[in-house]
């Protein structure tokens, strides 16, 4: 009780955050969150930055029993989806960037750019993002995907949850049992809950190996 | 100078890192970072997540001014480009997957997994990814792109830099100018500095617009 109290009134270092993180897979059942504990948890996602500000992020929030139930065989029977709180479907809008006149005008109303700014801003987007091949498209939608999701873990952590991204599923029977028409893409599942056991560690690449200054290293 | 000292020795609140975090497209042309800095930065940025654990991110970073300048064109000459302290691109590597045997070895040797699971899991990593379609295999590093890319605008922010994500430059002119062969994909650009202006503020969507509870919005 004491540590739900101080995660609500005192944000955690943010050093602790993004070390805290870790992948867990075991959640404790009796833990559920409200769904507006689980809002709150986007609202503060969704200050990632995305190109364009066109946010093209949707977020499907499985938190039934009976819901989890049926999205665990689609994740090939990972138990974390009946066992977390909630399982998140981010999603990415192929046509989320028709909203670039309500995202620019409601920048205009609070005074972030003059009105003819917005108009002009949300009308070049739309053309521009009405016009990209699909596959442009589409690295817009993953990449922006990513940003926020990365966000929302760490704010979960830093709410005291955890979570879990998940690749492994069945989209297609993901999109037919949700009735998720073709206009949203699955970017991944966030499983969302409290730690029965803590993830496991895991190790990362050396930095001298991947990161390169000012030119690229000799072929492999 | 007593902000450095700060920022070095003490992590700031993980609330004011994701709300202090701006697109800052206006650097101090005075300051600059040392490699030891941003590759500490990157160290805290890849504990972020990926598929498998493959990390399929590379970062070239462009810190000289002759290169820099080099650049500018190529990202359609936004000034952040020359002023801030380095650029970042993040790239996707195609072949990231080779090496999970390095990645699951070290886990092994530091007693994460025993080592028979670690030569399992590898080859059978190796083996799922290399018979990817490249439409998958792309999906995977954009998404694991922008996880890491969010950290690492997260992790500047907290040791006091700013940053701003680009999706606006020349992708073919960066590849041919930068010798980035084509198993390399760039995913962004990300301009890390001090501010000289701070950015601007940003709407966001109503969280009730963009997540639904258990099914989907009637079409819109």
């Amino acid at each position: 009780m004491s540590t739900l109290i101080q995660t609500e009134t005192q944000s955690p270092l943010f050093s602790e955050v993004i070390r805290g993180r870790r992948s867990v897979r075991q959640y404790d059942k009796s833990v559920r969150l409200s769904r507006e504990q689980i809002k709150e948890l986007l609202s503060e996602a969704t200050l990632a930055p995305s190109s364009s500000n066109i946010q093209p992020w949707r977020f499907l929030i499985i938190d039934t029993e009976e819901l989890k139930e049926q999205l665990q065989p689609i994740a090939y029977n990972q138990s974390q989806i009946s066992e977390a709180a909630a399982v998140i479907v981010v999603l990415g809008d192929t046509e989320g960037y028709y909203k670039a006149d309500q995202i620019y005008g409601e920048a205009a109303v609070r005074g972030y750019m003059p009105e003819e700014t917005a108009k002009t801003f949300a009308e070049r987007t739309k053309s521009i993002y009405g016009s990209l091949p699909k596959e442009a498209l589409h690295k817009i939608i993953y990449t922006d995907g990513g940003l926020v999701s990365q966000q929302l873990m760490l704010v979960a952590r830093a709410h005291g949850y955890d979570t879990v991204p998940m690749g492994g599923y069945d989209a297609a029977k993901l999109q037919a049992a949700f009735e998720i028409s073709e206009r949203y893409i699955p970017i991944m599942l966030i499983a969302l809950g409290k730690a029965a056991k803590p993830g496991h560690p895991t190790t990362r690449l050396p930095i001298d190996d991947i990161a390169y200054f000012n030119e690229m290293p000799a072929a492999e």
